[in-house]
C-alpha cells in the first residue's frame, strides 16, 4: 500500500475530512491491491452468476396486473409498481405526453462505510449481481436496500452491515443526503446517500472489498464497473479538492439559486396518474409494454436464478430502454476556477419539477424524428469532440435492480473560450464548488449529473 | 432620518450586502419618518375598510361543490379549491386522521423592491386588506400574487410593480427562494418569497411606503400590522447580523442535515386525496364544514365589499382556525453563539414530509383533550416564563386571503443550562448562522419558523 499514514481522527470535522479523503485519493493503491481486487471481482462474478431471462407477463410470480387499472404491482403491495402518468407542460418541443413510469415511493438506503486502514480511509464495496446489468456483478456500495429489503418482505435473509446506516453516530456522518433518481423512469423516486465511518472493528464479508478513494476513482473508467448507486453515494462526499474560494464563480450562489428558483416556476409541469391501461399511445402484449412507434423504452418481465441473492430464484418486471442514453458535461477553467455547463431540466418524475442534469442529456435515437432545431442543445459539439478535449469517456450501467441493460455513454469535454459556448435561459456555468454545495441539499442534481460529479472530480 | 449614508454599490456581494442590511437595521427612521407612516396606515385603513360577512355556501358567486367529489371550487379551475386528505403516519401520538384542506398547486409571488435612498436601502411596503384579517390593512410586501393574480384570471387590474420579480437582473436579486406554507392548512402550497432592488426611478404609490429595516423590525412588535407574507419574505434575507463562526455551533452543519434526512425517512407519512364529501369525521351545514367535535378549524363562506380592491366585491370560502395559536422558540448562548432549539415537524401539506418548525407549535385548545404526556414538549416552559425571559412576545396573523381572523401568539424565550431543555429525536439546537443556510433552500424551515427567525433578528 502506497501513500503517507496520518494519525486517526475521531472528529471528521469538515478540514480534516476533506485532508483525509484527499489522502485517500493520492492512494492508488490500498490493502486490497489492484491485481488482487480484479481477481477477487473475477471470483465473486463466477460465485454470483445470474441466468436472466424474458419471460411473459402471465409466467411472473407474485407480480401481476391489477385488474381494474392494468397497473403492475407486486401482491404485497410494497417493492415498486409500473403506472401510468400523463405530463402537460409549456416546457420543451412536446406539450403533452403519457408514458409508463415506475413508482417506488419507499425510500431506501444507499451506504457506504468507510474505515481508516494504516491511516488511510478505505470504502467498502460489494459486489454484487442485478438482473439487468450486462454484465452480472458490478461494484456496489456496502448497503444497497429498499425498505422492503432491509424490512425483509419476502423473507430472505438480513441485510450485511444495515447497522451501520440506520444508527451512525453523528460525528461518524461523511455524508446523508436524499437524493432523486432517473425522473423520466421513476416516479419521485428518492434513495438516502449515505456515507458513514465505521469503527476499526468492520472487516469486509465474502462480497465485499475495501477499496482507497484513489482506487475507486481509477475504476469508474472501467466500462460498467462502478454501479448508479455506488457513483451517486461517491458524488454527494465533500469536494476533496476544492478549488473554488469565495467570489470566484462565473455567478454568485444566490444567483444560481435564484435562476434555479425562477426555473422551477417560469413553467408549469402538471403530471396526472393515469390507470396503466389507459396510456395513451402505448401497448401491451404477451411480453412487453411498448411504445406505438418504439422508441423510449419497454416495460418487459424475467425471471432471474441465482444461487447467492437473498431468495434462491425469483421473477420480477424490467423497464428496459432502448437505445443508449449519452450524458455530457461541458466544463471550463474561468480564472483557474473549473466550471461546469449545468442544464436546469424538467423531468416528469422530479419532486420539485427541476433539477440541474448534464449539459447534454439525451438517448440520441429518440430524438431522431425530432427536426433539427428541437434536438437536444450542445449533442453535436459532445459527440464531435476532439480527443484530447474528452477527459472522460466511459460507458457506464444505470440501475440493474429496475433497468435491463439500461447503459449511458458519460462524457466530460474540456471546452474555452475559442467554443462560444453561451448561456442560454436553461443553462448556467457553475463552480466545482457550487456544485458541491447544491449536492447537500437533496434534489438539486440529478442522478446523471452526480455521475458526472464523481468523474469530474477524477480528471482535474 | 437617521443613520450614516454610504456609498451606493451596484453589485450587492455577500459581503457588501450584510453591510448595507446592517445600516438598515440601525436605521431607526428613514424617508418615512415613523409619526407620518401611522399617520399613511390610518389613512389607508380608512380607505380600504372593507366589509367582510359570513354567507351560506349557496349564496357564493363562482365558487361551489363538485356534484362528484363535494370538492369547493372556483368555477374557472383556478385560485383554489378546498379538498379532503386521509393521512396516516407512524409518527405521533395520532396515527391516521382525514380533514379538508386547502390545495392552491400555482406558485405566487411574494416580493418586496428595496432601493437605496440617501444611502441607505428601504423596503417598499404595502398597505393591504384581505378579507380574514381581524383589522382590515396590514402591512404586506410590495408584490403579493398568486399566478391566477397576476395573470388576470378575474379580470382585473395589473399587479403594480410585478415587473420589478417578474424579469430583475441577477446582481440585483437579494433573496429568491421557494418557500412551503401552513403543512396543516395547504396541501403543498408555495411561494416564491423575493427581495430585489430597485432602480432609482421606483416610486411609493399610494398604497406603498419605504421603510428601513429598522423600522421594520420595531413594526414586528405591533400586533397585527406586518402581514404573514412580509415576515416571511424578511425571513429569507441573509442574515445581517450574523454571529455564528464555522465549527462554532453545537452540532455541524453536517449533523444537523443527517439528522434532518433521518427524520424524513425514519417515519412513514402516507397522504392520500379523499372527496371532501367523504371525509370521516367532520361535517358540513349551510354555512360551515366543521369538524364533529368543533376542533382545528372550520371553512366558511363570506362575501367581501370594498372599494379599492381589483374586483369591487366578491365571494370566496375561508379557512377559519378555532382557537389561537402558539409558536415559540426557545433560544439560549452558547460560547456567545445564539441558537435556537428546533423541532423537525410533520405537517401533511409538506412537499417532503418533514420541515423545521419552532420549539412549540400548537393551538394549545387543539390539544386539550389529550392526556398530559401528548400534550406539545416544552407548552409548559414556554407559556409559564418569566417576563425578564420574554425576549418577543407578538400576536400576529397568518394570511387573510384564505384565513378568517387566524391569529398566533409568537414569542421568544430565553433559556440557559439551568432549565435543563434536553434535545430528543425530533428537536436539535441550531446557531442562527445553520437557520440561514437552510433558509436558501426550499422546504426546510416551516412559514411559522420563519416568522420567527424574522423576530429573532430583532432582538439580539
Amino acid at each position: 500500500m502506497t501513500g503517507t499514514a496520518t494519525a486517526s481522527r475521531t472528529s471528521p470535522t469538515d478540514a480534516s475530512l476533506t485532508d483525509r479523503l484527499a489522502l485517500s485519493a493520492r492512494c492508488a493503491d490500498g490493502v486490497t491491491g489492484t491485481a488482487a481486487f480484479f481477481d477477487w471481482l473475477a471470483e465473486r462474478q463466477l460465485h454470483h452468476a445470474q441466468r436472466t431471462e424474458r419471460i411473459p407477463f402471465d409466467a411472473l410470480d407474485q407480480w401481476g396486473f391489477d385488474p381494474g387499472t392494468g397497473d403492475l404491482g407486486h401482491v404485497s403491495g410494497r417493492f415498486f409498481s409500473v403506472q401510468g402518468l400523463r405530463v402537460r407542460s409549456d416546457f420543451g418541443a412536446v406539450p403533452e405526453w403519457s408514458q409508463p413510469i415506475i413508482s417506488q415511493p419507499e425510500v431506501g438506503i444507499l451506504g457506504i462505510a468507510v474505515r481508516e486502514i494504516g491511516g488511510v480511509l478505505h470504502f467498502l464495496m460489494q459486489a454484487k449481481s442485478e438482473p439487468g446489468n450486462v454484465n452480472g456483478v458490478q461494484l456496489s456500495p456496502t448497503v444497497q436496500a429498499t425498505r422492503s429489503n432491509y424490512t425483509r418482505v419476502h423473507g430472505g435473509s438480513p441485510v450485511p452491515y444495515l447497522d451501520v446506516f440506520r444508527t451512525p453516530e453523528p460525528g461518524r456522518v461523511l455524508a446523508d443526503v436524499l437524493q432523486s433518481e432517473q425522473g423520466s423512469w421513476f416516479l419521485r423516486k428518492r434513495n438516502r446517500n449515505m456515507v458513514v465511518e465505521a469503527g476499526a472493528g468492520l472487516e469486509a464479508g465474502e462480497d465485499f472489498c475495501w477499496l482507497t478513494l484513489g482506487q475507486l476513482n481509477a475504476l469508474l473508467r472501467c466500462e460498467n464497473l462502478v454501479n448508479m448507486d455506488a457513483r451517486t453515494v461517491l458524488s454527494c462526499l465533500p469536494d476533496w479538492d476544492r478549488v473554488t474560494g469565495p467570489g470566484r464563480a462565473v455567478h454568485s450562489g444566490r444567483e444560481i439559486r435564484s435562476w434555479l428558483t425562477g426555473r422551477r416556476v417560469t413553467h408549469e409541469v402538471v403530471t396526472e396518474r393515469l390507470p396503466l391501461r389507459a396510456v395513451p399511445g402505448w401497448h401491451r402484449t404477451a411480453d412487453a409494454i411498448s411504445h406505438d412507434e418504439g422508441r423510449f423504452f419497454s416495460i418487459v418481465a424475467v425471471h432471474v436464478g441465482s444461487r447467492s441473492r437473498e431468495v434462491p430464484s425469483w421473477t420480477q418486471p424490467l423497464l428496459r430502454p432502448h437505445g443508449r442514453g449519452v450524458a455530457a458535461l461541458l466544463v471550463k477553467r474561468v480564472d483557474g476556477v473549473l466550471h461546469a455547463l449545468m442544464q436546469a431540466r424538467v423531468e416528469p418524475g422530479f419532486a420539485d419539477t427541476v433539477e440541474l442534469g448534464p449539459t447534454v442529456q439525451c438517448t440520441p435515437a429518440n430524438h431522431a424524428h425530432l427536426a433539427a432545431a428541437d434536438r437536444p442543445a450542445h449533442l453535436d459539439l459532445v459527440l464531435g469532440a476532439d480527443r484530447a478535449r474528452v477527459l472522460f469517456d466511459t460507458v457506464l450501467s444505470e440501475e440493474g435492480g429496475r433497468f435491463d441493460h439500461a447503459q449511458t455513454r458519460y462524457l466530460i469535454i474540456s471546452v474555452d473560450d475559442r467554443d462560444a459556448v453561451e448561456e442560454s435561459a436553461a443553462f448556467r456555468w457553475l463552480s466545482a464548488g457550487q456544485l458541491e454545495d447544491l449536492l447537500k441539499y437533496s434534489g438539486h442534481v440529478n442522478v446523471e449529473a452526480r455521475t458526472l460529479v464523481a468523474a469530474l472530480r477524477t480528471v482535474r
